[in-house]
């Protein structure tokens, strides 16, 4: 509950399951987490496919009502946030007539199923005064942005590599059953728009745009059944692993990857930046964790990657949860995303845009048809 | 949001900061996290000492009332549900009186200041119709649970040690202040209350009462400043650290340490099993993963412990959260505690006793004071 | 001292400093370890540039005689096993004279300077009842050898992924100074040579050649002094990095890195393997120790990481050493790559080729070239 | 070979199997690792209960002869220093005698079965002109020496905790057959004096002497077979394990333990210290890291520790074997500690005392003794 004077914002969401849940869950914390908050919200309505799923959130979350047609969402006056869960194929459509409406946007990603479904998008709001912004959650990782500060800071020097990956068993075993993921015609593209455009944002985060990708992709398995147990098979037509090396715009190299195919990963996205004056890791199964090297001129006992528990109160974040070394988890990166855009709509003008908006969404969308293209041609592809 | 049937649990939280924090958060989670819930939370009264945090914390969590009187809890009708969150010189009184007015109880640890206490409070509330635990949430953390799992299917065989360590750095800088945790008529014993109570609770949900205690304790800073910046200094008349050895009734002997004083370490709660069959290792600070070993004749590629990340569907608390590899935190282990003491009071008759209740609390504390004494004696205690 | 019935083998060495340390070495141990060994070594002679460098070598590890012309060693008659540890434009020359004059080569990596002059090399031996290794050591490490009898037995079922990767931080200080290695004409490349050839080798070794390569390289430091302390400034003309991607033949895709560029790493050769029934991850500077990852339908607390310590009896080289947990070092490697030439040598016919021979190393040579054009162009480069 | 004016030194040996393997191996490497060498070997005898094995050893290693009685090295005048690796109940004899005959000595240890034989060698060294040696070899890795360094500069500051811990697996398997190492007579203790005894040492190096210990000791297989397949069960009369709690006379206090029942650890001796500025790390299993954390005022990033490879030029023997990052194994150690001897021998005044002389050994015997009567009364037992 937020205190007499915070405004309030009706909250429309797309999509309840999945990633969904996690966003349910920040709208459901942060009031109280982030206190005082800086906006009320007010859950208003739920849409997605099922008419019994929709029902379920309402009761589950506290909605004011659920409805199979997003288009309830988007007209109705009461809501100034809408947030898009849905399938990449429905994030065109529901976000630029929510912006019409005038509505606060927070889109999943990837923001379009390619660069120009994404242009579409970024266009349909630069011009508006709404705020839009990409999920790109792992932004908001206390870690993540403490490498952050330290890359800005300098303390780094100047980057010579950056590596990228973001790699899980998800898809591993054949018999894992097809979804909207595996086609192209709904999800763009196979895990360069789910896992590598991740990482990319990252990259774009941490040291900026880039200058030129190449790489290959496969399919490794290009028929998978349709449902869970079923013999009727669907084809696949996205790529299932990304390998590449990217070169930065500002001058740093690296690998990139992306893969569904890595037995014993199970959300494994890693960075790793080498500098002229030091050196961070990430790794998003250990997230309360950065891995810090300094090479300044130093003695002996201190030439060692440093294990940092980025939990203390003087940390990214901290302060607002618990006592240093108590860990956080995957969610709270959600939380801290969200708090940022109320903050931002709330208009709280210290506020430094961290979050990706959807020009970074676009940018991204760019990088991810780059390394298809790439992959295709068998070229380096430079960016504009 | 429960279903319609669900009945309604009124709850009076005593404490709003430090741990209650994270009662106060599984409060809010629980109703959509483990859906559809037994029960249904009204939140009616907190009380506290600071008129300001009370008023905030009624505002911040949306309770009915705030007081700082926590009688006011215990004679309210409406409250069937009373945590204590209080400093360990109000946990017998608070309790007792709820426990008489026929409320259920969740009381922060150790559960009195020593066993005379701790054995008074399990007394008033043993014959009664309650529920009663004592939160030692470590039992709810995913990956000790799939270690409890594995020891009580044998698959470690006979145990032969059991080691315990929960060490951190919180008091390492003489210019810490005071605070009541350092004063003996309100915290009855420094680490040994504090942090060995919580290995000691691990060590008895895993392997068992103990046998025998020897060790010794130290004061390491004896005077500290009265307050943060003050120059005042007051006596510590608690220890800071203990180390010790123990002796399981079960037969599993091991090491046992509590210290403050562990520089690099923040929350550090370790444990190691070592059986005939196998072993175990648990840190705190990575809470999510187990590691296995398995000594059975095997393959010259599989002598290894195995770094299991305790996330899967079919682990212990899975698919209640996110997808694998999606970390939980510190506070997830208050909401699992909570959901079993709620599943508990609905009467789900199902639902096996896995958490401290006032018992264990009372063996706990003749642990601690076994501890003690053995410090004090130089010898070898043996418990009942 | 080996059995009376074993053969001697006169040996001569080029080269005396550096990786020559390690063969020296390995001559002095392989007799006693390797127990009864198959040969009997007599230490004949040794060249270098330095008298002094010579002489004292000589006197330092018992060799016949000393001297800083290369052709006096080849011409010996008295010398079978020629050791070439000189710089990469010394190896064609000695090498081929050695060959011409009969006696068996092991010859630093990489064989040529480029694969015009590999293939020389091997065109020079292949004809040639001589034994002829490229000192690819890395092959003879414990879990290296593990991780290969592993993906030959099909336990990581068909690869999908091999990352390759080798960095260190050697030159991040742009104040290091010039060596031969910074000088195309005598390195014939930089890092790809040095650093990538290792890996590529391992790749070849666990997952077999390549088809296609793409990637692209960096001079990060174009001018360094010519001497520690000199104000003269030499120019770099060889690559300091290289990031690129690759594909086997047998279909594994993979990033590969080799980097001079990467602070608080020391001699980070990794590689990390991934099949549809598993994976394992090796790190140098970790030697002893590969993890370990099996996917098949397996119980919960089986789904992790182990990490064996290769240092069984039953292990790779097991037995030779000491006992279980006793870790070795890298040194040891030189010393199973020398076992294993001698065994080679001594006629042993049970002896299964591991090594890397001439032509291991001209098919290294062109594997190198192509990463080098494939930067040069930015396209990917397919190998024959 | 060593220099012209090199002493030579003549080395007689009692035992050629087990760790006497790792001595050998260290009196091969010492001339031209630790080059110029201070002294120059000459393998005189061998002594050993196998005639063969003797044979053996004089043909692999080169001695002059062999024999299977020791009393021929201890009167061999052209012995200077005398090795004793034979087990526990042959210490005493064949050292006094070889001090009497003014050899050095090398003992293995531990130094005797109880502190009053150790006391009787002590008493029997100590007015000699020898040098006398108890093999606690971990003294000299590179970075059991840079904690030393670090602890006595005062890096860590006033030491509170100091934890030491030496496990294994080697007799979890209860088919594990019965050696010496199980009979008290000969063996004097079980893993008090195998195990511990090392970690006491380094104890003592680190931080100083007891002044007290308790804890309690197991034996978990009473008997075992007498030989590899024998059907035949002799009694186990010694501790399998030891776990206890120890008070140094400087003020820190610590958990210990010694056990062979810990599957999945293979040569675990473990220490950590903590002070009251920072903390220190120790693995065997890793014996190149040393994880280092500074508690001073630090920024926050550096809030970490720091796993250094002490494997640099200037880390302890650094630039004695190869380039930073190129680890080394289990038998440097003796290498080391053979340089140390013969350095001492060589009357190289600069050289301080680092190794554990019998006076050394005497203590470690006394504190193995405490432990083992504090097991046996249950009580704190305080060392003189």
């Amino acid at each position: 509950m937020p205190t007499r004077t915070s405004p309030t914002l009706g909250v429309g969401i797309l999509g309840y399951a999945g990633v969904a849940r996690a966003h349910l869950n920040a709208l459901k914390k942060l009031p109280y987490i982030f206190w005082p908050a800086p906006v009320h919200f007010r859950l208003v309505g739920v849409a997605g496919r099922s008419p019994n799923g929709v029902d379920e959130t309402v009761r589950r979350y506290g909605f004011e009502y659920g409805t199979t047609d997003w288009r309830r969402l988007v007209e109705d006056r009461e809501i100034q946030l809408f947030i898009n869960c849905a399938p990449n194929d429905q994030h065109a459509d529901p976000c630029l007539c929510a912006a019409e409406a005038g509505k606060h946007l927070l889109c999943e990603k990837p923001l379009g199923r390619d660069s120009r479904e994404a242009k579409r998008l970024w266009e349909g709001v630069r011009r508006r005064r709404i705020h839009h912004q990409v999920s790109f959650n792992y932004r908001f990782i206390p870690a993540v942005r403490l490498a952050r500060e330290m890359i800005q800071a300098g303390e780094l020097g100047d980057l010579v590599h950056f590596r990228m990956r973001y790699t899980d068993d998800s898809l591993s075993n054949p018999d894992t059953h097809h979804t909207w993921r595996q086609e192209k015609r709904r999800a763009g593209s196979g895990v360069v728009g789910d896992l590598a455009s991740h990482v990319l944002d990252l990259g774009r985060f941490l040291v900026g745009g880039l200058r030129s990708v190449c790489g290959l992709s496969r399919i490794v398995v290009d028929r998978r059944s349709a449902a869970p147990g079923s013999r009727r098979r669907k084809p696949v037509d996205v790529e299932d692993l990304y390998v590449g090396a990217v070169e930065f715009a500002a001058g740093a190299v690296g690998t990139l990857e992306a893969s569904t195919f890595c037995p014993g990963q199970k959300n494994y996205l890693t960075f790793e930046a080498n500098g002229s004056r030091g050196s961070v890791r990430f790794n998003l199964e250990r997230l309360n964790e950065l891995e810090v090297f300094h090479a300044e001129p130093q003695a002996r006992r201190d030439r060692g990657f440093k294990t940092v528990l980025v939990t203390d109160r003087d940390h990214p974040f901290g302060g607002r949860w618990w006592p240093p070394g108590h860990i956080l988890g995957w969610e709270h990166t959600f939380v801290h995303q969200l708090a940022h855009l109320t903050q931002a709509i709330a208009g709280d003008g210290r506020v430094t845009p961290l979050a990706a908006d959807f020009h970074d969404g676009y940018l991204n969308a760019q990088a991810c048809d780059a390394l298809l293209v790439a992959a295709r041609t068998g070229r380096r592809v430079r960016l504009k």
